[in-house]
């Protein structure tokens, strides 16, 4: 039961093309709310609909099959604590079993046929749910629920039988099922007791998922757990997307070790990041190894972790490594959350004041909050100036405001925070206390509940002690719900700016799937006539395939005779460079096979027998030699397309030369995506400064770049699917103004 | 008294030059231990004695200045802890003040120098100490110890008053103080009942190192905390070589806002080395903020960042961040010290096994464990069959291993620890629980705790959930001297990847100190006659300087007419590079002051005639025309030397070009450092994989780069306090065997 092993089966990403392209051109429309059924130019929906999980979470009827009362026998365990929750929400529960009369005395039905009345959810406590489901589905049954494993998380054979449940669940009529291979998360006792904007759980494992519930234990609201299972059919999306539109959830967390469907992922994200609730995740992935270990031992795609990482990123999806850090920061963004009803809600100050009652322990957390980006602004002379009334003259109250300790322990000591928090330039107040000295600290804690209550800004604790069982912090401190209490600097650190990034995020935010491409652009047609399925194309068709979308080649003729090579250098323009042309030519520069800075007739002539010699000789096929122009200097950059196994095509921008080759310089972006995140890459860039110009270079022509990088993904968008490989190495940014040239280019049709 | 402030006075480290060098040439001697007196060629001490502190920590008898019983006198307070600690530590306390006749009982001295007996240790409690000093002196008091505030701390008047004190302590004939501005830390209550090596403590903030003290209530042992206040006299540094040499301490920990003297530093840190003595520090200052802020507070240096980064490195010093990484890893770190009669100790095996009751748990641990360098084998496949006698097939036990749970519940569960203990690739096993559930993790915790009894290996626990109440956790898993039982993946992977770098670390270890040149080499007669006190170097003068550290040079000669040139590059040999040469050219390249690849006379005229007029151009004035051998192409990288406050000359490499320019690819060390550290500093440049060959070049000559960072710290070490500035850029490494060459250099004497 503790968190066993889960098997969702991968949906393919590459869907059908389900426009005929070409063939009834459709009218490109941009900039309109995706409704149900819009797919964009990729064959990728771009809408999802938000299942109706009310019933499911709060069922009126459900029915229990396979329930139990002998002593002994597993499922009398679950009919149990399912029999509890029933009371809990209100549900009528029915048993089912063939043979018993009744269970724990409530009268069985031998079927689901023949129940009392329609059920909103049934809990399957069988070892094979698939005979089940027509009869549910007939029954008019909403939800089902599968406990049962040996389905995909056991290999080949489980995954067929997985693929068959899925099949009969999709062929329902619209009955959901939650599972296989799920447990009773759903159905524990959540505690009703607690104030404030909640945190709703998502996870793939039971045992993972266990200390963000014990939350509650520390006075912090839950109010949703979905434990998703194998996901034939609902998925972590789904409850991702329900959640954002709960009016009590102030923030979701997900502890996910694959995700079923990359789009489906992308579109609940979407739907959170227009409502401004914050989804926080840990994806289990970071190294190959981990990877490797969680899909064998879920049968999940993970993704390639760099590609999940921006596609989180580019919906403001919070990802963290830790349970500890899900847990903390999940719970700072569920109490910075206002009420709904405020909207449109005011920016969030992103000022943040530490206030310690020792030096050296406000020295140490401001050290590392700004090493983690945090903005700690000066406070101004007036401010400081209030604050030394209370604080002795010879302490530092700038930011970090150090109190020296005395002046918490009278009437000094909320002055002090309701001055710092009147401050327009605060958003958050951060207190440190390292070590409890009860005297100063439990009247300290008590303060800073009560400022909170007197403020809506962000009061945040690290109560830093290891030991954890004084009463400031168990009663005083999580007594409180407006308060925010960490027991590390980092945690801390790590929460509020999560907050902040994500209060940007969210002002900022526009939906990408509103804007993005629903039909062929003209480029498409022409581009498609160049692909030849199954090879790579020679330079100069790889070339052609850019300049249909737009982006800009040097000028090039490919010649088949030293004659018409310098005929061709002439219109192109001395000074020229000269490549050998082929379909399968690799590593050109290595063999020999380019020639630059040709400047007269005879060099030509020359460069043009020395290339199709050392073709010869390497037995490389050519279908020409390209004399093309000279590109003066810029910054060379790498731009191009991969695939994706979870996400499909996605887009690459990298530093060219020594710094893509030695340091993997790259940000990539799942598209659709817009300039934002097309500027958002290259600001990744680690070597991003030589586009601003080192050394007396100018800067680099970024617009250029940029409209590069999004025709790219325009390529991606329409032929992602039948290119295999697409690279643009190097593209010479040229000083700003002057553009953005693709010196060489390689494309792999499928 | 929570963590007030604190100012050490930093001693200039550059310590006046003890030896006349030239003159009375000495013997070089290398590869002797050093000894008292002994100092390395830069008059920086080789040696530091341990000073004896036994009678600091457990004094026989003490005196208490100041002491009261008088109702509402913070002293009265003081004294009674004194009282109580004297009691415990078996010291005979004498009160001394001038006017009581007894203090709680005990009959008074009116003076120190009334006293009935000569004491070990004085508690000043008395707001200006200076003028006891030479009255305790007398009385042959061996410590003092001066709570008193408003030393350097406060400003300049203050760091005077500190320097008196410090001055009437050196000349006291051997009495040695802490403080000023410390406190009572020193003199808590210390749990006795506790088993196994303990933690030393030491820090510069009381209320930061309370939580360190508190986990003597998680059951684990301190022995010692030394709060050094501002450190008029005794040093952390003092304390980390005693605490070396104590046969209980396991682990010293940390916590440093500012160091009084970076060679003190690292000598104690170099003993803790050869002992074998972990080190772990928290250093504030990894921000200019963070330093900045410190340092107002301290009237400490903070040194830059990086340099104390690298020196810390350099001695094994083990930097965390937080307060909560210091509890923990130093904790792991004296329950992973074996009892010293066991040296020579066998080599740790590095390799470490994941077991969860949850494959998720698992996975989610080893992806993280990989990211963070930690080596998880795969276990053979005998020892997956062994372990499937207990476990189900199904379930993965290569590493991680699940056992699924059950296993857990009954005699299966001890068999499996035993198993994967008795592996001889595994050093560590690590089970981390992240939910409880009694039945199964409450055996699950015990077993862990017998287990480790049974074995020398390291037995991790990660106890996930965040109420922290539970009986495994509090009971069981505290309750045991041998399990190091964490809160959070993230610490328990730092502690554990700690001790690994640290076993490794103190395996390979050969003390520098031992190695130091204690006198110039041959060279430095030569190089200071090339010094020009105040001013820069010209290039030709500063590749004489480095030539006269035998670093190759170009061929080149100094000329000043055309016709000069000519001649000098047909003995340099043609292609050439010209550049003008003066003292004060910087930016050569930029203004056009540089030719390269001159192949004629009379492009050697042309340049000549260009470079002069230029030169007029821009009224920079020329000593000549360099006429230099061109050198062909390597891998360009950049040497250099500069001052660190806290620690004197440092030696930098970096890679050269757009790499050190764009992304500061730079690796730094303080001298004296061997070659295991010059190749060290190679391994941790981001692009070092250039110096491997990329893109089909030829392996760079990496020795030959050592040998030029070798001979540039010796540079550093005899040069160091006469040269404000050192670089080297280009030094152009040629591929394998053929060696390197400075190219250009700028030398800026002080």
């Amino acid at each position: 039961m503790l968190g066993s092993t889960h098997g969702t089966l991968t949906t393919d990403s590459r869907r059908a093309r389900a426009i005929a392209c070409g063939e009834t051109p459709q009218q490109i429309v941009h900039g309109r709310p995706a409704e149900a059924g819009d797919l964009d130019v990729s064959g990728r929906p771009l809408y999802a609909a938000v299942p109706d999980l009310d019933r499911f979470f709060r069922p009126e009827s459900m029915a229990v099959v396979g329930a139990s009362d002998a002593e002994g026998r597993p499922n009398t365990g679950i009919t149990r604590q399912l029999l509890a929750w029933a009371e809990r929400v209100g549900a009528r529960l029915h048993p089912v079993h063939p043979t018993r009369p009744s269970v724990f005395g409530i009268p069985c039905s031998p079927s689901v046929a023949a129940l009392p009345e329609p059920v909103d959810l049934a809990v399957l406590l069988v070892s094979d749910p698939l005979p089940l489901i027509d009869e549910l589905a007939e029954a008019k049954v909403k939800f089902a629920v599968a406990f049962a494993s040996g389905f995909a998380e056991t290999g080949e054979e489980g995954a067929l039988a997985q693929q068959r449940l899925a099949a009969a669940v999709a062929r329902s009529g619209g009955m959901r099922l939650l599972g296989p291979n799920t447990n009773l998360n759903a159905f524990e006792r959540f505690r009703d007791d607690l104030d404030g904007p909640s945190i709703a759980l998502i996870t793939q494992s039971g045992h993972q998922g266990r200390p963000v519930f014990s939350l509650q234990e520390l006075g912090i609201r839950l109010s949703h757990w979905a434990p998703t299972g194998n996901e034939a059919d609902l998925e972590t999306a789904d409850f991702i997307s329900y959640f954002a539109e709960r009016p009590e959830v102030g923030a979701i967390a997900c502890y996910i070790e694959g995700l079923k469907d990359g789009r489906s992922f992308l579109l609940a994200a979407d739907r959170a990041a227009r409502r401004g609730v914050p989804v926080v995740a840990v994806k289990v992935g970071r190294t190959e190894a981990g990877a490797r270990t969680a899909a064998t031992h879920t049968g999940k795609l993970t993704g390639a972790d760099a590609v999940v990482d921006a596609a989180m990123r580019q919906y403001g999806v919070i990802r963290v490594d830790g349970l500890d850090e899900l847990q903390d920061t999940a719970t700072l963004l569920a109490r910075a959350r206002r009420p709904r009803a405020e909207a449109p809600s005011r920016p969030v100050a992103d000022g943040v004041v530490v206030y310690s009652i020792s030096g050296g322990t406000g020295a140490h957390f401001a050290d590392l909050a700004t090493e983690a980006g945090l903005r700690l602004p000066t406070l101004s002379e007036a401010k400081q100036s209030e604050l030394h009334q209370w604080i002795p003259d010879y302490l530092n109250v700038a930011n970090p405001v150090d109190n020296g300790g005395h002046p918490v322990g009278d009437w000094r000591g909320p002055r002090i925070l309701d001055a710092i928090l009147d401050d327009p330039a605060v958003g958050v107040l951060i207190c440190p206390i390292t070590g409890p000295f009860p005297p100063m600290s439990d009247k300290l804690a008590q303060d800073l509940v009560d400022a909170a209550e007197r403020t809506d800004k962000l009061v945040c604790v690290v109560w830093g002690s290891p030991v954890g069982t004084e009463d400031a912090y168990r009663q005083t401190l999580l007594g409180s719900s407006r308060v925010a209490t960490f027991r590390t600097f980092a945690n801390c650190i790590t929460a509020v700016r999560a907050h902040l990034d994500h209060a940007r995020f969210t002002t900022a935010y526009r939906s990408p799937f509103d804007e993005a491409p629903r039909s062929p652009s003209p480029s498409f047609r022409k581009a498609k006539a160049l692909m030849r399925p199954g090879q790579q194309l020679s330079e100069h068709a790889a070339k052609q395939l850019l300049r249909a979308y737009g982006i800009r080649v040097p000028r090039e003729q490919l010649v088949t005779s030293a004659a018409a090579a310098v005929r061709a250098a002439s219109l192109v323009g001395y000074p020229v460079v000269m490549k050998a042309s082929g379909a399968r030519i690799a590593h050109k520069t290595e063999l020999g096979l380019v020639k630059i800075g040709l400047t007269s007739a005879s060099q030509i002539r020359d460069a043009y027998r020395e290339l199709t010699d050392i073709a010869r000789y390497e037995d490389v096929s050519l279908d020409g030699v390209l004399v093309c122009q000279m590109v003066e200097r810029g910054v060379e950059m790498v731009v191009g397309v991969t695939h994706d196994d979870l996400f499909g095509p996605t887009v690459t921008v990298g530093l060219g030369g020594v710094l893509v080759e030695v340091l993997r310089d790259t940000a990539v972006r799942v598209p659709p995506f817009g300039e934002d995140q097309a500027r958002a890459m290259l600001a990744e860039l680690r070597g991003r400064a030589l586009l601003d110009g080192v050394r007396g270079a100018p800067p680099a022509d970024v617009d250029a770049l940029v409209e590069v990088v999004l025709r790219v993904q325009r390529m991606a968008l329409e032929l992602g699917d039948e290119i295999a490989e697409l690279d643009i190495n190097p593209l010479m940014v040229l000083p700003r103004g002057q553009g953005a040239v693709a010196l060489d280019a390689l494309a792999v049709c499928r």
